[in-house]
């Protein structure tokens, strides 16, 4: 489709969280157009009232991942993923299985509302493929580290795998390449201040995990006398387009170096709580001015790929968490779902109904009986709202679901799944 | 239907964890009357390996409640209750709208799969009225306080109201009456001893709400020099069949009490956590053999009716709160939420798929993305799967949805709620 004129729409302004009822949105060669326009064009649809929001952001995630969804459950982090992820990823990862793992993730995540994903993991240009058949956009990320990977016996070849990347993917609408170093306590100093370098030069942003356990703000502490927030400023990183996912433990140092170097935060509550890894100060981070966006992280750890239980769970955890039931109200939440997760990775042409930006937006049902009566559409989003409430969901114009009905072949990822379940886990 | 044959079910045995393929269930009369039986009948579904589990029971909820989803968010409780949910319950609580709140709810438990509740609140035989018409089941128990309700002038009437509903609808096959005197502080001693003494008579559980806020637990101490459990054990109400709602507040000797009675606690996590009031020391509970089933409270601050939430939100809010995540294993939500909240709620005859039992079950799509690769479905269903994996509801061998088609008149829920918010909130 190139024009389309989506009728009687209630759009939800992310900005002031009211609705707009009774309008109309065109649009052209997938981008919004204009809003309530007088203008008449061969396709339109009907919407009878119901609720447009943009589509969701996962600010950080691993898809592939999805193929070791409930392999393994309710253990240590460190019995996880000694004794069975890293064993399991080693035996199983390559093109093949990243491919079938990230099919997987973005036929989730689309059902779920997810219109735009940031990946981090190994062999992404087969997640780009994937987003790409499935029609979501992403953010693809080679994970380099100093050690050996499935894809790259060590750093050098990380790197190159990055270089190639960014050079594959530079000019694709969907998908933008970025720069992700794994993390500050398995990089070297070289391999940070060599991908921040790349980052400057593409002028395309770097995203890492940060401050994610105790154990790693503790051992960059003793072993560096620094927190790991300090070491990458330390190191320059952060002269680079930078979001950080995780930062679960943060000095009020640590808050002001992430402000003053406009480096947003993917929050990832839900994988954060599950391995018991720490709860990120978002209440403390956005009074400090802090930017912050919501991932899912893998499905491995989660074990789901659903910002709208993310944002449930984001704000119920800080309240129960603070004693506090007013700490972040349900606008935030739906913020960092949305607007502030565009902000946080560099894209500032997503993340609300505006003319100007992409067309990527979810169509709720407001007959669906968890959306009803209706006294707060926000709050009924984020704190009731479940996949079972979108009828449709549409990326760059395009309807990837239309009434409940898939637009992409997923028989043929449940025929792969099939084969690939005998081929690697029987 | 009275007779009915399911054939290529995948049984999911809430006990073991382990699935059954390749079953069929004879139901007869409501009934489970053979598992695996060489049984031939007019009516049959074949259900291509997709998974069988028992109906989700909510074993706490306001159901008519659902009509302040929304409402009011994001305050603290006394601002919550006192300016905004009480004054509009003055206002609007009647028979008709207990009616409609409590369709919604039924409607939005039969889509997220609950095949019961149990329900406290007022004009309680509309609650009733509105669970018959959908088809769920439900025990229902008319809240009765000291103080005037929207029902009762005061506890006197309240008393007459319990017994009419018992009255009404002892013999019914979908509905139970209990008895729901509503805490410690908003009850006389006289009033808890009388209703303690119906629940014995009529022999009918009783349920009530205990220590939920931390105000409760210290402002009991303060004045009575008991713990609200203690109290409610002084007066003898455990003596009835009892099972409570919350219990965030425990001693070690509480505990002990709960456990002496055979007193189960009906866990309440994401209302309890939106509203900061508490968590419920349920590792601590179980380790202590006491029963813990699952609620959702009522949607005005929750705000959802979605048991597989709940599930999953228990086990990581526990994982985090204690630093470990081994604490809790995804079975152990599961039987919450099923085989335990049978036991907690005094129904032998449902919560797990077993001969003799009713015939209360989902049908699962495997194919779902959030269950697949599906190497651990009780994982899945726990921490992935949403209300979009379900297929089909069934409950006394009823079918409330089948493949994904509601059995019951929606469009009349709609266009009620339509009606009552230009009634009572315009």
């Amino acid at each position: 489709m190139n024009d389309l004129l989506i009728e009687n729409a209630s759009i939800l302004d992310v900005k002031s969280g009211k609705v707009l009822e009774g309008s109309n949105i065109y649009i052209s060669n997938g981008t919004i157009a204009g809003i309530n326009v007088n203008k008449d064009c061969l396709q339109k649809v009907n919407l009878n009232d119901n609720l447009v929001i943009p589509g969701l952001i996962n600010a950080h995630t691993h898809a592939a991942m999805t193929l070791l969804r409930s392999y393994a459950d309710d253990l240590t982090l460190i019995d996880w993923l000694t004794n069975y992820i890293w064993p399991k990823e080693a035996q199983i990862i390559n093109p093949e299985t990243v491919y079938l793992g990230a099919l997987i993730a973005c036929y989730e995540m689309a059902k779920n509302g997810i219109t735009t994903f940031v990946d981090m993991y190994f062999y992404e240009d087969m997640v780009a493929s994937a987003a790409e058949e499935i029609g979501l956009r992403a953010l693809i990320g080679e994970g380099v580290l100093s050690v050996p990977t499935p894809h790259a016996k060590g750093q050098k070849q990380g790197i190159e795998n990055t270089k190639k990347l960014i050079e594959k993917y530079k000019d694709s609408d969907l998908i933008s390449p970025i720069v992700t170093p794994h993390a500050p306590y398995t990089c070297s100093d070289e391999l940070l201040r060599e991908l921040t370098q790349i980052a400057l030069e593409e002028n395309i942003p770097l995203h890492i995990h940060l401050s994610e356990s105790e154990k790693e703000f503790l051992d960059m502490q003793r072993e560096k006398n620094l927190t790991p927030t300090k070491y990458l400023e330390k190191l320059e990183v952060f002269r680079a387009k930078t979001f950080v996912a995780h930062a679960n433990y943060l000095t009020d140092m640590d808050i002001s170096i992430l402000k003053n170097h406009n480096v947003s935060v993917a929050h990832c509550p839900e994988s954060n709580a599950k391995l018991a890894s720490g709860i990120c100060p978002v209440p403390k981070l956005l009074e400090s001015g802090v930017n912050v966006a919501l991932g899912t992280d893998g499905a491995a750890s989660n074990n789901n790929l659903n910002i709208f239980g993310e944002m449930d769970f984001a704000l119920k955890l800080q309240k129960i968490f603070s004693k506090n039931p007013q700490t972040l109200k349900a606008l935030d939440a739906l913020q960092m779902a949305t607007s502030m997760g565009a902000r946080a990775i560099f894209k500032d042409d997503i993340g609300s109904i505006e003319v100007g930006k992409k067309a990527d937006f979810l169509v709720i049902d407001r007959e669906n009986p968890s959306m009803i009566p209706g006294h707060n559409p926000v709050s009924d989003l984020v704190y009731s709202a479940t996949p079972d409430c979108i009828l449709s969901v549409c990326v760059n114009g395009r309807w990837i679901i239309k009434n409940k009905i898939e637009q992409f072949d997923k028989e043929k990822i449940i025929k792969l799944t099939k084969k690939l379940l005998k081929k690697y886990f029987s």
